[in-house]
């Protein structure tokens, strides 16, 4: 069945607006977007390849829910608000029952953070997804990469490593109960709201695409810091302790992807409020790089985090 | 050689910023934007597909070049000032003279602009560009599809179907001088000027990026109008008229994509002022659909624009 470009966006991503920001959406040449007085606007683009980025026999709501996830996680790292995304979606064919689930999954993490679709392209070619995310902050409130101090506390919002074992799981690594890693490496969960609360607080903040030596290798780089980690106090679900335990490769959760929690660093005064809900996992200081104290001794830390083309 | 990501955005594709708006750029999580009061944000999305919207041996600097345009064109025909995009490649390998190539076509067509590359993402695939424009207007200022009426005269910014022709020269037809069809189907302009001049006199707008017929057709069709297009006012360049001449293809300039010119419509009252600068090329009426009005005869035009999918 010939199905034109602009049926399939009437069918499968028009919804109505929900965000007062966004004011002309889907159906000219551009979106129309109204920010309110005082508001930076922040943007982030990512975009995912089949065969490289997801499985091919992803299901599709999850495709749908992790492209827009990794995306606000982005605006999360910030402290950013999002409000809107464009979708640029490269599909070989026009498989519906496929764009329906994708769709699916896609408006509901939309909706419940308030984002509009507000725009897109339609291709065909090999499946590509991008997705551009914009979100608002107070002018100079942003959480940078770049402004790390010594003796900053690190932290992380949960546990690393569950969608690095939810990876090896689809690979073959057999787990009593794969649950919680599939579901972490499907569908990741977005810390927006962290980013917001943590927005007057922090010093320096990344979201943990990459896995955490290499995000947080980011600041330290840009922040011109070093940090030495203990490997101790790093948060593991009951299931990362157990894949620890059986294959002795402890670098998972320093070095594994896709997890989406936030690392950000924080001057010691703001420990007390912040134990409640967070995890303190090492120190910024002022020697460069990265250190792993763990089982009494501190190593320079040689490990990478996913890098393309490498 | 192992390049990684990183590498590449700061090789090729990092400049210094020019345009005030823009206060942060690749290097963080997201870009940070500061609009002025009273401006809205116009928002578009373009990806282009090797194979699918260019030819695999396209000149990476024309590709570049196009890749912009067709976005900028985008912003042009809601009259909104362009000043940043984002840019999300997805390349088979590192081929560092072809990036630095592409980087450079993108680069100079930006810099014209005043816009500046703010973020984007790297990935490995099928070659796949996607492009997201930004650009500002006065709040309520934009130009729309649907606000057409009956009684508004019919413009174009310049001549149809070069890039058509262009197209069919590449496929192998002869033409004696082949230099400005091919020129507009390898580095379309984008009417950005046009665009800002026509921002307080016209009714409705559309950047013809998959023919006249199918564009205008947008119009018609959201401000529930219809239109008489006289065949013998389209502006053609002597190459099109030639063309059309030994083939009697005289469809063309109604059908062909990618010229990127607008085409608007507007009140009579603003017929001398626009007739210096502009091709008035019939009117809208109230009688759905798009009539044709060629040797002495009216017929409704069946013909169709490019469509995916299709």
């Amino acid at each position: 069945m010939a199905v034109c470009e602009f049926s399939l966006i009437d069918k499968y991503f028009s919804w109505p607006l929900q965000n007062p920001v966004n004011q002309l959406a889907v159906g000219d040449d551009c979106a129309l977007l109204k920010l309110p007085a005082g508001q930076q606007l922040a943007v982030t683009t990512d975009t995912m390849v089949s065969g490289v980025h997801f499985f091919p026999d992803v299901e599709p709501e999850a495709l749908g829910h992790k492209l827009l996830a990794v995306n606000l996680s982005d605006l999360a790292s910030m402290g950013a608000e999002p409000f809107a995304v464009t979708l640029a979606l490269t599909l070989p064919k026009v498989d519906e029952q496929w764009l329906a689930r994708f769709a699916s999954g896609f408006r509901q993490l939309a909706q419940q953070f308030n984002v509009d679709l507000i725009g897109g392209d339609t291709t065909s070619g090999p499946l590509t997804l991008t997705v551009q995310a914009m979100g608002m902050l107070p002018t100079d409130s942003a959480l940078l990469r770049s402004t790390a101090e010594p003796g900053d506390l690190i932290y992380v919002t949960g546990c690393l490593g569950d969608a690095g074992l939810g990876l090896k799981i689809k690979q073959g690594f057999t787990c009593s109960s794969p649950d919680l890693p599939m579901e972490c490496f499907n569908k990741p969960w977005p810390r927006v709201q962290d980013g917001l609360f943590l927005r007057d607080k922090v010093h320096a903040c990344i979201d943990i695409s990459d896995g955490l030596a290499s995000d947080l290798g980011h600041i330290l780089k840009q922040s011109q810091v070093g940090a030495c980690i203990n490997w101790q106090q790093l948060p593991l679900s009951q299931q990362v302790q157990d894949y620890i335990g059986q294959t002795g490769d402890w670098s998972l959760p320093l070095t594994a992807g896709d997890d989406y929690q936030l690392c950000f660093t924080v001057s010691p005064e703001y420990k007390t409020l912040l134990n409640n809900h967070y995890h303190c996992i090492g120190v910024i200081d002022e020697q460069p790089g990265l250190r792993i104290a763990r089982n009494g001794t501190i190593e320079q830390f040689k490990g990478k985090g996913f890098e393309h083309f490498s």
